[in-house]
């Protein structure tokens, strides 16, 4: 045993389970006051609750209509009935495509020692017995069905609360817009506190229950745990690309000719592909956010847990210092438990100008908190001094350097935050220039955009660069992983505020469908520029974790393929990086073209439902929904598949036939070049959004006189908007499962690779 | 001396000059029949000449409208005038910059040994003296200012030839597609042996005068003369960027208000931007592709000469296989010459359909002709067996093994320039696929061009792989160099075909704004359509030289710099890598921006003049064209200023303050990330420019559905062409520029960086 730690092993065994039922039960506790909102009966249950409802009371209007309120309840069935039902059948063809990697996991890791049931030697260890590699290959298996199923809970619990929540913050839309942002903002942190407690909880269930079968063997317990990162992020990969191309297809598809072609407003129910649309932001932009964002949660704990079982911590069995990722974890449930307060009942939100302010408040204050969160569990878990592994030699590292690289994370993810803030939303220059350039038209509001897409990759990359530096010298890939933990630690807030932006988005959409009143509109839209902002900002989060996670997958794999340098100056390894920095726009260029060839479908099926419906420009006939919805369904089932396969069979290929330095190169090229398509990606699509909202709102001089809604230079907005949709919510997002995905699969495979790969290289 | 090769000494230095003056000559001849054509007394001087005129006599018409001629020759004044004055402006602004910079590298080098004039041990066998560091300063200085004078000579005669040929071209459409193709093929041709023979000779005169003081001490000799390369590619850097923007912010400001809001074709002489346009294709799209490809060519030589000086040719003073790369680019401008009498004499293009075939032939008659040269020059040039240096150690290498180096390289050109070709031409189903998603508007063409160009990254960058690794395997670094310059052999033929595309455009023009008839702008528009797939095929080229030209100049500082590995796993080379990847974002960002802000201000000056000169919609009153000229280049020569900073100040801040390792990383970064981007935005641009043509020219069914011009359909697809233009011309060609000059700048400070660099790590 090393040197002891201020918290003992059975209070770290309290402290992290207790703290993910803290989690849950305030999440529950947040259903419970959203639930408040009836929709079922008419009666309205506003007033009275909190100590806030007097201020606003004036703002009221049309509580008393009931058949709004039937309306709302009707649509927001149909939205969430939509959603459930793509998101079983996507789970359908998930789920067999699942169990056929979890068979292949099974066979390529147990033929690494030929199916046999003998201990052996440990890798790192070889003076003391490891279980056989059937083992982890069974346990692998295990954990990679149960990471995927965590992750399938994750997102299909998001997408019911976030169904659930966005009807009822039309309806308290009505009593003013600070009500609405509540209802909004907790129904997002149900998903937020939902998602991280579950993730920690069964991923410390699943060590424990592992630990009954591998006892002392850390270094095979932990590494079998790593299939739960392998699990989440399969699944999350399935979730953004098929969620993501069902949301644009129909998103695309309704704006096209709705907005640009028969002059509509968004969201209106004369649209036949409008419930298609609603439907979309909750199977993409909340179950596929919250299956990555728990994948990356996931897989950085895996690799902080690999690496520190082969390090100081996993070689004296110290189990609370080993299980310090997790303790950081548990914290995180509770400042930003604290932290969600602040924006619900600490303060108040009033006007619509103090909606930004009250969401960026959330990011400060949840980051300072946590800063002295993890300065305490840093002191009371760690030893004042350890070794790490370190590509083959132990590095000794002070617990205070530790500290500064969970830190040196998290503060990087603040700053990655502000600076999307800065370049996607429309108070600041950069957006209002884009906005400008439609002055001209479309073709320099285009340019303009892919230049600020650009130029918004410079500092997250640098501040990034510097998080890879501080923690790489101080404590090696568990720093980098650590560092990871650190940026995801206030993910229940990152994700309540992300989770925030297409509940409202919905509820403007349920607001205009229900015919209600333009001031009430007005409200929405105003929620809803904001949660274009934080949306980016939660992409921002999770590009940045996710080359953080990707970085340390990529020692762990490293470390466990037995490789001690990756030299970029030998061939094997250049043209890894060279193929694998190509990666990215392969994946890209086959999801982009899925959106465009799903979205041209959806056109023309809108076109003939205009053309052939009598009445239905009218608003005296009804559309054909469900078409649509199918269109959008089978399109993203069936286009999933080939983006899919390109991520989840390069590792595959690449270790199996040209060997572990090639598929080292492929990985590091792969990530260098996708961190930076990912952020600019996700920031143009923001940009324009928030640039065709900067026209329509008419807040300045400068934006009216871009205006009004219909005008030229509001049509090129409308033109650029469009085309930012599969970059920022399709494309982008999917390239952090991208670089995350092909890191982890490596890592599970290492075993396998070190020992059957290259082929190539072996037969020439 | 190690074993004699079939070439003597003797031979070689006979051999060399003499390719260069014949390819000197035949560009003179070409220039002579390009002449033929009379523009001064309105005389018509065809008929007779060749032996395939009395084929096409029956198309010709208006030979004797000599005020056709006489205008054709006052535009083609004007162009060439305004070409001139703008590179004249952009010459002096560079030139401070030029001999600014030509003081840091004397001062730079000079203080690696204090500025000392004594002899020290050789860097590479320390057994032997070499000149004094202040020597190479001196000398590298000088070869710096040398391969900057070549780059500027070889634009600025580019750009004369271009604007010399263009009304001719015109004036000889009137008989017939085949005679314009002719003309406008031979000024290519002229330009391209001009460029590729005056580098070569330059270069074989400054080795040997260089000798007189250096004399047996070869790695210092080739060491200063790698000031060459930097040269060439400084000044290639300022004028890609600064024509880029020149000709972009042209021909979007005078599409924009022309095309799409006036309604009147392009190069309408009622458009005021329309001379500047002219000039901005020959500034840009000529002078700086000229400047670009000699760079490449001058900096793979250089790569070449530096690692063979290290190695057995150069320890044992072998002068023929030293001097192996310049006798590989001879033999290139005879297999050019005779593959040019194909296009020119042997065969004889009749019809439109035979232009692009004729222009494809090119390609592959000059590969395989080039193939045998380069096994014959192996041959007789090289021992069979000889040594060479790799990162510290010496590799034997068989003398097949490089002729499959340099072949490799080569056919990986044509490879990357049937690929290219494929993605961009109107023959094939990807462009049609983008015209045919202008049926729904602006925005879905814009994301299904975008996925295009992502995905035509795959074939080309597996072909570089594939070279890489050949070569990388084969002969080192050394390989790497001569796969690039392999690439580069048919350098001549490359230009011709690359040329012959803005020669097109600006026929194009002169004829629209000399009001010839709409059968003639027919035939320069079918000339001009073809020149933009082979502008987008010579731009591949560009690209992957580029990518194996860096990679040898990246080995070459690395072998320089005294580092043998460089490993992704050490913090300092991945925050390189990460930051390296991140910089072609960066300066495209910069790139669009400018062209984007300089479009909206020729955008404002054109309308005003619309708005505020009475009778110049009806083309009553002159148009003030002066004044968009102006806009241009006032523009250009600001803008150029900070991507172009950006570029040469990198290598320099990093080298300094973070030393070489980080500086390894940021070289492989953005090589590995740039040149994907590269690849994706030329395509793209060419991609939408020919969707566009393709509508226009209406050539099939489902064109004819799509168009006619001013149709929904076209306006969407000009949309997309404005878009690609400062992709396809501004910011993508520049990057290989922004690879290949950080590269070479690495090569030529890497003894200052090696004594003196990486402060802050020594600091900390």
């Amino acid at each position: 045993m090393g040197e002891a730690t201020l918290l003992s092993d059975r209070g770290t065994e309290i402290l992290i389970p207790v703290c993910a039922v803290i989690g849950i039960a305030f999440a529950l506790v947040q259903w419970v006051l959203v639930a408040k909102v009836r929709l079922s009966n008419g009666k309205d249950s506003a007033g009275g609750r909190g100590g806030f409802t007097e201020a606003l009371i004036e703002e009221e209007e049309g509580l008393s209509d009931h058949s709004v309120v039937r309306k709302c309840a009707e649509i927001q069935s149909a939205i969430s009935e939509g959603a459930t039902s793509f998101l079983f059948t996507e789970y359908q063809y998930v789920g067999i495509f699942m169990v056929a990697f979890a068979i292949l996991i099974f066979i390529f890791l147990g033929s690494v020692e030929g199916f046999s049931i003998k201990s052996r030697p440990c890798t790192y260890d070889s003076t003391r017995m490891c279980k056989p590699a059937l083992a982890t290959a069974a346990f692998s298996t295990l954990s990679f069905l149960l990471g995927a199923f965590t992750s399938v809970v994750s997102g299909f619990l998001g997408m019911k609360i976030a169904t659930f929540a966005n009807a009822r913050t039309t309806l308290e839309a009505r009593k003013g817009v600070g009500k609405a942002f509540i209802v909004a903002f907790r129904s997002g942190a149900v998903m937020g506190f939902l998602l991280a407690a579950n993730g920690l909880l069964v991923l410390y269930i699943a060590i424990n229950l592992f630990k009954l079968y591998y006892g002392s063997d850390w270094e095979g317990l932990f590494e079998a745990i790593t299939g739960y990162g392998l699990g989440g992020s399969s699944m999350a990969l399935f979730g953004r690309v098929g969620g993501g191309i069902y949301t644009k297809a129909a998103d695309v598809g309704a704006d096209l000719v709705g907005k640009v072609e028969r002059n509509i407003p968004e969201d209106d129910p004369r649209n036949p592909a409008v419930i298609a649309d609603n439907v979309g932001d909750n199977v993409g932009d909340i179950a596929g956010m919250g299956s990555d964002l728990f994948g990356s949660y996931a897989e950085s704990s895996c690799a902080a847990l690999v690496v520190a079982s082969i390090s100081s911590f996993g070689i004296t069995h110290d189990l609370t210092a080993m299980l310090y990722p997790l303790l950081v974890s548990s914290v995180g449930i509770l400042v930003c438990l604290l932290t969600t307060l602040f924006a619900t009942d600490f303060f108040e939100v009033k006007a619509v100008e103090e909606i930004e302010p009250a969401l960026k408040k959330q990011l400060i204050i949840s980051t300072l908190l946590m800063t002295f969160g993890i300065a305490i569990v840093s002191w009371i878990s760690l030893p004042s001094t350890f070794t790490i592994f370190n590509f083959g030699v132990q590095k000794e590292v002070k617990s205070w350097k530790l500290f500064l690289c969970v830190a040196v994370g998290l503060w990087a993810g603040l700053i990655i935050g502000f600076v999307t803030e800065y370049y996607t939303s429309n108070a600041y220059s950069p957006v209002q220039d884009v906005a400008d350039s439609c002055r001209t038209g479309a073709a320099t509001n285009v340019i303009f955009g892919l230049a600020l897409g650009y130029k918004s990759v410079i500092i997250p990359i640098l501040a990034i660069a510097v998080s890879i530096f501080v923690s790489f010298s101080f404590a090696a890939m568990y720093g980098i992983a650590v560092a990871a933990l650190g940026m995801l630690s206030t993910i229940a807030t990152g994700l309540a505020i992300d989770a925030y932006g297409p509940i409202s988005d919905n509820a403007g959409g349920i607001a205009e469908m229900a015919g209600m009143s333009h001031s009430i509109r007005e409200r929405t839209d105003a929620l809803d520029a904001a949660g274009n902002t934080t949306a980016a900002i939660g992409k921002g989060f999770a590009i940045g974790s996710a080359a953080l996670v990707s970085l340390a997958l990529f020692g762990a794999f490293v470390s466990r393929a037995d490789i001690s340098t990756v030299d970029v100056l030998t061939p094997k390894v250049f043209i890894g990086l060279l193929v694998g920095a190509m990666l990215p726009y392969w994946f890209s260029a086959m999801t982009m073209k899925s959106v465009g060839s799903a979205a041209l479908k959806m056109v023309e099926e809108v076109r003939r439902q205009f053309n052939t419906i009598p009445g239905l420009m009218e608003g005296t006939a009804k559309p054909d929904y469900t078409n649509c919805v199918k269109i959008s369904t089978d399109a993203s089932i069936k286009e999933m598949i080939p983006p899919g396969a390109l991520v989840m069979l390069t590792p595959l290929i690449v270790g199996i036939f040209f060997g572990v330095e090639t598929l080292s190169g492929v990985l590091a090229g792969a990530l260098v070049s996708g961190v930076q398509i990912a952020i600019s990606a996700s920031n143009t699509g923001g940009a324009w959004d928030n640039a065709k909202k900067y026209i329509e709102a008419g807040a300045s001089d400068h934006a009216r006189a871009l205006g009004p809604k219909g005008s030229d230079a509001h049509k090129a907005a409308v033109i650029g908007d469009t085309v930012g949709d599969p970059l920022k919510d399709t494309s982008g997002p999917s390239l952090n499962i991208l670089i995350k995905l092909m890191a982890v699969e490596s890592l599970v495979f290492a075993p396998f690779f070190a020992t059957h790969g290259g082929l190539l290289f072996k037969i020439f």
